[in-house]
């Protein structure tokens, strides 16, 4: 039988290996439009940051090691336009067709400029993709720095800010929505503007941009404009072929990321993923997430029974040295979700005051009705993807307070204080029960 | 009421600010057989190594601050002599008596040298009270360097190892078992001893010291000694009165730290508590545990029903630059206990290659039967503090080794791997099932 995944990147090649590691008599074939695989997309920030050299440090594996080491056809420059699933056959835009026994549908998501008009000048770059990364580094290192502006206040757009300030320009940061990092808490929203503007960057919220001028965005003076608009998920084919997409726009998909089409599956950005705390499948686009899927898809268009358990929303970005983290849903997004939430801020230091321990912020969110943890914040210099990913865990396990509060963590000096600022945290929301 | 507490440090300290807040008009006595009160003993081993300047910097609360702040008499210098319970009354060493309505023993552990001679020759240090580490501070300071031994390979042996070597010593580290860290784990004793050997430790196991000679120990030229041969808990004024003793010899508790008499507490390093895996009580003196137990049983002497839950045995120290976590059980632990357990290695990078990632190593241990984990070592230079963490979280909710691969955990390249060093455990750990 032939397995075909649309899609070399994150959730495809997953896919595809997991497959192999399962079925070694597969003939697996993977599909990919552009000309890169196998990179790691969250990196394109740090490549124009030139924090990575090269886009090829960016890559993990190429065609020719899948080909060679895991039986795996890789074809780039290969791109389909519809799937003809009563005839289990892909139609590519060459007009070749190609069966398939088994498909995995692994598209991605693309930049959404929502309709922005000048977004195709020369000044105006983005880091979507690594030809638009490349462009935007090349543009950086041999310009003198100017003044520019990023549209979109999402982490990509705060890791294009921090590339910026890295090279000396002067940012101004346009953003649709009141929140930033599309978390609605305006708590974190404060604290990430009141660090923004320790770096001089102009922070306009609730700012709509609909032109794109050469000289200015509504007046704002810039010379070079980083779109980081978010992102919508590539369901065309999807779609065209009456795959049904769920109410987030994105692909539905059943735990074992089958579409409603039996024999096709979906993982990765252009599919929905079941949220774990809200219970309900939402759409939160990220590299970890799409690996994860990938594996359950390919496990089970392998034959296995495997399944994805969900999301609890976890995310990390650094904005000009500052780790932001998140998990589970916010004070505002657990209400709007029906709960009872309630939650507390402690502002603490992530090591003992005489190790050198620095400001940290921790946030809890818990629902007041079951005392069940919720969500969290973590904001800090050090230790704050340690922190996040305790709380993700206990987010997987609906945890409640009272039992978070026990949480047997590490102490010594250099790590931590002798009370984590998880614990000091618990504590301050626990005096709300 | 009156509450009187034995011990001003971790526990007994945490127990009185507790009780205080849940009842404003109780008489709290603190007393406190030595001078110091209220510091981090944790810290000792960074004033000996000068990274903290002064014993004063270790100090968090003073004895007027709990009188000013708290209205809690701390009283130094009053040793007990006896417990009388049947009169609820104290005997001070100075012949006091000191009547109380509810009593917490917090006398916390001293060294224990297992009879060792010549303990008590001007080279022979110890940093195992303020008095001892600033002694041994002063002398590293004021001599060159030259050959020291460290007499116990538990952590704070490894401690005293990093603390010697930065003032440059040559260091033979004596440790009476075959295995490092008080650790059942050969796997980790063979790490520790590669990274020892990096720092041109000489490291001798199985090597039981009888008599510390001026010069020598068993033939090894010294010229200095550091002991920290094991802790050994305060019990005696809690045994004299009459109170039950667990297995492991230190005080036996209930789940709200109540001793086997009705109104007596017990709190830090002198009282067992509960391991969450083993599901039996353990001793594993730390500062967090005591903390914890302490605040439980003010609550619970100022009449609330808090409980402990127990411990997961989560550790963590660095050494050398090196940082070292254990929680749960190890392999050799866990089949000591019955348990069908196995367990899997890994060796990968603490961030995305790209960004500088760095050597870490992983073991999960998991029971087959259940499928339940059972502990983890973590072993590298970054996140090892959070990755412990999250292991411990999942072992407080005795989570499956299924649902831990399925963590969300925080992903970007200045923080993690796509593929957290956790998760690549987890999968290979599953392979065994």
């Amino acid at each position: 039988m032939r397995l075909v995944v649309i899609g070399a990147v994150a959730a495809g090649l997953s896919a595809a290996a997991r497959a192999r590691r399962l079925d070694r008599q597969l003939d697996i074939l993977v599909l990919e439009k552009g000309d890169a695989i196998s990179y790691g997309a969250c990196g394109l920030p740090y490549l124009v940051q030139n924090k990575v050299r090269h886009f090829s440090d960016l890559v993990v594996y190429s065609a020719s090691y899948f080909q060679k080491e895991r039986n795996i056809e890789v074809r780039t420059g290969a791109e389909v336009q519809e799937i003809e699933h009563g005839r289990r056959r892909l139609r590519l835009c060459s007009g070749e067709f190609i069966a398939y026994g088994k498909l995995i549908i692994a598209t991605g998501a693309r930049q959404d400029t929502g309709g922005i008009a000048g977004v195709d000048q020369p000044h105006v770059f983005s880091m979507n993709s690594p030809a638009a990364a490349v462009r935007l580094k090349q543009h950086l290192l041999g310009t003198k720095p100017g003044r520019a502006a990023v549209v979109g206040g999402g982490y990509i757009g705060l890791e294009a800010v921090e590339a910026l300030r890295s090279y000396g320009w002067h940012v101004t940061l346009l953003h649709d929505g009141a929140n930033l990092l599309h978390r609605d808490e305006p708590e974190l929203t404060r604290r990430l503007l009141t660090h923004l503007d320790r770096f001089r960057v102009d922070t306009r919220l609730g700012c709509r941009v609909r032109t794109i001028h050469e000289k200015h965005i509504d007046g704002i003076a810039c010379d070079l404009v980083v779109l980081a608009t978010g992102l919508r998920p590539n369901v065309e084919l999807a779609a065209n072929a009456g795959i049904e997409l769920g109410r987030t726009g994105a692909i539905r998909v059943s735990d074992h990321m089958e579409t409603s089409f039996g024999g096709i599956y979906a993982a990765g950005d252009c599919a929905e993923a079941m949220h774990l705390v809200a219970g309900r499948p939402m759409w939160i686009p990220l590299g970890t997430t799409a690996n994860k899927m990938g594996r359950v898809a390919g496990a089970c268009a392998a034959g296995a029974r495997e399944r994805f358990a969900g999301i609890a929303g976890t995310s990390i970005v650094r904005v000009c040295g500052l780790a932001v983290a998140l998990t589970g849903l916010s004070l505002p997004q657990a209400k709007a979700e029906g709960l009872r939430a309630v939650s507390a801020w402690v502002k603490t230091q992530d090591r003992a005051a005489y190790f050198q321990g620095r400001a940290t912020e921790v946030e809890l969110v818990a629902d007041q009705s079951t005392g069940r943890l919720l969500g969290a914040t973590v904001i800090g210099e050090h230790g704050v993807e340690g922190r996040i990913n305790v709380v993700a865990a206990a987010l997987q396990t609906r945890m409640r307070l009272d039992d978070f509060l026990q949480l047997d963590l590490a102490y010594a000096p250099p790590f931590a204080p002798v009370w984590d600022p998880l614990l000091i945290a618990a504590q301050q929301l626990q005096k709300q029960f």
